[in-house]
């Protein structure tokens, strides 16, 4: 694993430069052109079998090793947010309203840098490396979804993946058997009452009133029907009646998220919500329309993968911590990969040792250590190794 | 009375004539400048005391009897408001989005018609009449506080009032001892919770959720705080949270309405209302504005006076009925009035017979039978004598 | 009408005396022996025509006036509570755990005396008088329905009744066109929901957090769904669920009161209520038992009979004022009388002058000042007699 | 370890035989008399150093090894339940209404048994064993607090114990780091009311409407407050409101449970949860009283000592399988060990292979298969000896 190192090692300068332009140019999600241009031209560099415009606007290249072996699947996304950046960096966006601020510029770099080393040492690797440069991962459904069903896990053994994290001191890797993301729904209702006078509510059915009772009596799912030692959050973020004071509102649109890790959970509140809407509804006479459109399912890291990744990531150069987190509530479309084959997910610690306290993913200021990259690469690397090296 | 009768009638044509070109010229509350020339031109021409700009826009006319006696007020409106006519008549308003919608023209027509027939019997009168036009109803603070500031009710010693009404048939008068109109206030609240991400709710303090509670336990005030045997209403209109679905929502803005006819019960509401929001706030930890905002008060028709016109309206020429009514929710700056001096309101059917139902006062199709002006002015008009010559 | 008062005040000891005889033996409702005997001897004796075990337990008697008329009745409940009397007076209850507290033994001795009046100016009556002693006033379903199906009301034109009425200062009669007293039902409810560990609520539904979402919400349908110039009480004054802390309950009991005054809100607050109880329960996947059971009707003055006895009661001797008095939220099976045959029932102040405030009816102290007996038969009597007289 | 092994299969009958005796012949926490005296006789026939009355009915004995070392210590509760027993065995209860049915007569005989076989191999012993017999484990305050303050601690360097569990199949082991099983405290509640009337809820203040709210309004601490990544768990069991259908309820007694894992969670909930009283009481004027009760706090695992025991388990004999179980949410007085020294608390699988399912603890058919007292005596076993013997 020393030779790999050192050729990572190699490389981090580059890798620095590639994120800084990445970071510069950053573009939206569903709307990338020159990025994943950027990519695969990188990889046709190297001499990497590449396959753009797959499930729209996602790059695959492939590495083919010397020797006969599995496939082993590695994955960076790179779309970036509608956000104006407010760091004051030399790499700073040049372009307005849009940013980097979740990281994927150095996903992207990471993967690249890693590519170029393994790609030298080639002729030991037993197996293939599928190198997938996701776009769209910020935006349901996703790219993840199309990519895959155009094929990019065909033949793939096994798959890894992880997310520079900027909370995270610099020399801890995060990992976690089972739901490490969460499934991340929405919910938007509209409650039909009946309009009327504010002096006659008995001519009225008051569709505030009835809102307010749905609000109230719907938390009761999470404290009451759902099993104390799962998680799931309802959150109704948006309620709205514009309406006169003396007026009887009408009607009352509502809409939240609903955040839960298993899936039978998932579907107990998708249906018990409606349930509790429509009783709330039929007790005063009102009507409804419930709409549940799922987000990213919860991310599954496969048991034998995590372990495996748990064990070898202790002895990485760089990396003083591995540890076991809780699940995290935000959602990644990394779970689709994870229904198809066995897998797992780690988060690479990336806050600077100066910091106190780093900015949070999706701030205008988000910014991580970008040393955090030479762990990641080498994590993933010596995971691709070794995974393959012991099938051969 | 039958000589005052025979004057009214007399006097009907004119005062139809006075009630369209009124309609036709509608000026919304607060901007009236034409009405009031045209009210004051009137009394001048009949040679009463006139004096204009009472409390901002008001008119004041003073009809000294032939002999000594006491004075009694008559009241009429005159405010138009910002709603775009829709029926199809000869004297539909030339003035785009204004409308006579609530009979204020009638009322002002009545007020006129009466007066020139009074005027005529000026020797016989113990007493002098005050004609109170008053601008200003529709909207609060109303024109009635600043007159009565301004002098409009100085040595009256009763006042009498009507209001034309649509939905109840021509002929028929409704009375009430009490309360017959409720004093309408509004309530304007923010709650102040802590915002934050959809998934993390126990790092904020849910606005929405609170909100919802609070909407839900104020009811309960209604219920189980007041009098069952006293009328109240609570409403909130309007419920405001316009956030993305999944962030947990820092604010809501709530406003509604209370309707009361009692002093003590509105006080008791205006009260506790805020201890229910303190409550709630504090159980949370979120915090509040609070505003409550006396609308009128509530017209509170006096014994004596209200069984006196009861009584002689039994037997004015056209009427076939008089009720008593239960009260309305609805408000009226005459309540005013009735704080300072004896007097009674009555409001004077004004459906046509060939409508099954009258469109409602404030709609853009509102119109009434104008005969309901001759009955009203009879009513007034023998209140008025009788009042006069009885306490001669 | 001098003479017939001149006969009432001579009746006065003998009324006392038989009050305070009733007062000494009371019989619960629906087990009445001595007392209807008592009556029933004592018309006899007047030879008046006697009909026992009407209905169960009533006595009527009837008086022939001496020309041909019409028929009034007067009726007067004679049942006593299961309560034992606090009080220290020579005509204490003699019967322990039992006593007349609620002046019905005052209302026969009234009626009695009454009678004996009446009877003396037999000649100068024209039409009949049906004297109705009615047993089981106290406990629904009452001795009133029973009565009437057997005909105690039978050829009868109209009928009076009063209530001696200890919170009213003796002098003051309460009349009141319309509903004076409420409709008084009852609800029986049972949620079953699915017992378990208290820390287990996903294997559970939680009856007790069900049934407290059932009374809160129940509560917007006096707020929300009633005319709020309607009058309406829903009261659960029982909620049961005996379990260990630690255990989900399965089953709560629940029982409660409503009131109200009109039969279409009374119909729609039974409607309403189920409809929010099997709402609550759907919604949660609990079930339930609701039984509603009506109480007497509201007690509902005919117009014409209460202006009649309102107009003739202030120049009975002894009265001072006669008030219109705001409904009582209490029952009373007079109702039923009022559903077949026009008539009143008005309250007879019985607050004696030196009590600063009266022990309320239905307490171990109840009492009464016994000259309200006096007020009561005069003012019945003028009724009656002025009623046939009027009519002959 | 084969030694160690096989000393304890030697074993295996007496402790069947001890067992079976101690089952005949339960006491109830707090109550033990001759279970102490039982188990101060075996070890003082071994020879250890015995002291009774620990901390009130406990039992400690010491044996000390041959060669100079660290202090483990074992724990073994004895109390038993106030069950009559159901189960048709020759060993059934033979005290009417009691009932070892949560295996801490299989617990003590385990320890015993194993006591006898690390006797044996005393001088190849580095180190010091301490036998922890304790009493009333059922019933908080317990038997663990008052022990460790009469010093059963004292020297101690790690503590192991472990719970024979009937739902889990013999053979399998259940570990977990950090919290395995739950705080559960109790919380009693009386809210104060004013009494009334049901018809008059304007003079009387509702406690169940109250105390309904406040159950609802509670929930909102469990699925707001809380962070959804942590378990939390609020059951209100009891509701008591036993009052005539027509009254207003003055006050309402409720009692519920509280479950938790982390201590600054339970805090949280005992203050919030107070809060959410103060404020639902506040609002409508109540008062009431609170009293929350903690019960034993969370079983918390240390890390080190768990993976230790997780890893050598899964070579002792009978075990098929090590798993990892999420938290149960029940309580246990060994929380209070951990508190004080490093260790952790397993599950030993015990139920029968012909069984379907097992009647769960605490039933009055309870009952367990005897060969997982083997498999506990040989790992807690197992781990004694390596622990003490690689300190060295």
């Amino acid at each position: 694993m020393h030779k790999l190192f050192t050729l990572i090692d190699k490389n981090y300068d580059e890798m620095v430069k590639m994120r800084r332009h990445l970071h510069e140019y950053p573009e939206l999600s569903f709307e990338e052109v020159e990025t994943p241009a950027y990519i695969a031209a990188f990889h046709r560099e190297l001499g990497h079998e590449v396959r753009e415009h797959v499930g729209g606007r996602g790059v695959v290249a492939v590495l083919h090793g010397g020797k006969p072996g599995k496939t082993v699947a590695l994955r960076a996304d790179f779309d970036a947010l509608a956000i104006q950046e407010e760091n004051d960096v030399p790499y700073k966006s040049k372009v307005a309203g849009k940013m980097h601020a979740c990281g994927h510029d150095g996903h992207t770099a990471t993967l690249l840098g890693l590519a170029k080393a393994l790609h030298v040492l080639k002729e030991e690797i037993a197996g293939n490396i599928v190198f997938i440069h996701q776009h769209a991962e910020e935006i349901a459904p996703g790219g993840a979804k199309p990519m895959i069903e155009d094929g990019c896990l065909d033949g793939v053994d096994v798959i890894f993946g992880t997310h520079l994290w900027a909370p995270t001191p610099l020399g801890e890797i995060l990992v976690r058997e089972g739901a490490i993301m969460a499934a991340a729904d929405k919910v938007e209702i509209t409650i039909y009452g009946k309009g009327g006078h504010g002096a006659e509510p008995h001519h009225s059915i008051d569709a505030v009133a009835l809102a307010s009772q749905f609000v109230v009596n719907a938390q009761q799912l999470i404290s009451r029907r759902i099993d104390p030692l799962k998680s799931a959050v309802l959150t109704i973020g948006h309620f709205e009646a514009i309406n006169p004071f003396n007026v009887i509102a009408e009607r009352v649109v509502l809409a939240g998220t609903i955040r839960t890790f298993e899936e039978e959970v998932r579907t107990q509140l998708e249906q018990e919500l409606e349930a509790v809407l429509h009783a709330t509804c039929l007790a005063f006479g009102a009507s409804y329309d419930y709409r549940y459109t799922r987000g990213y399912p919860s991310v599954y890291n496969h048991s034998k993968e995590t372990a495996f990744v748990t064990h070898l990531a202790s002895t990485v150069p760089g990396v003083e911590q591995v540890k076991t987190c809780p699940p995290f509530m935000v959602g990644e479309d990394f779970a689709y990969y994870l229904e198809k084959v066995p897998g797992t997910f780690f988060m690479t610690g990336a806050k600077k040792p100066e910091w106190e306290t780093a900015f949070p993913h999706h701030h205008a200021r988000f910014d991580f250590d970008e040393r955090a990259m030479l762990i990641a690469a080498k994590t993933l690397g010596k995971a691709t190794f070794t995974y393959l090296n012991s099938h051969e």
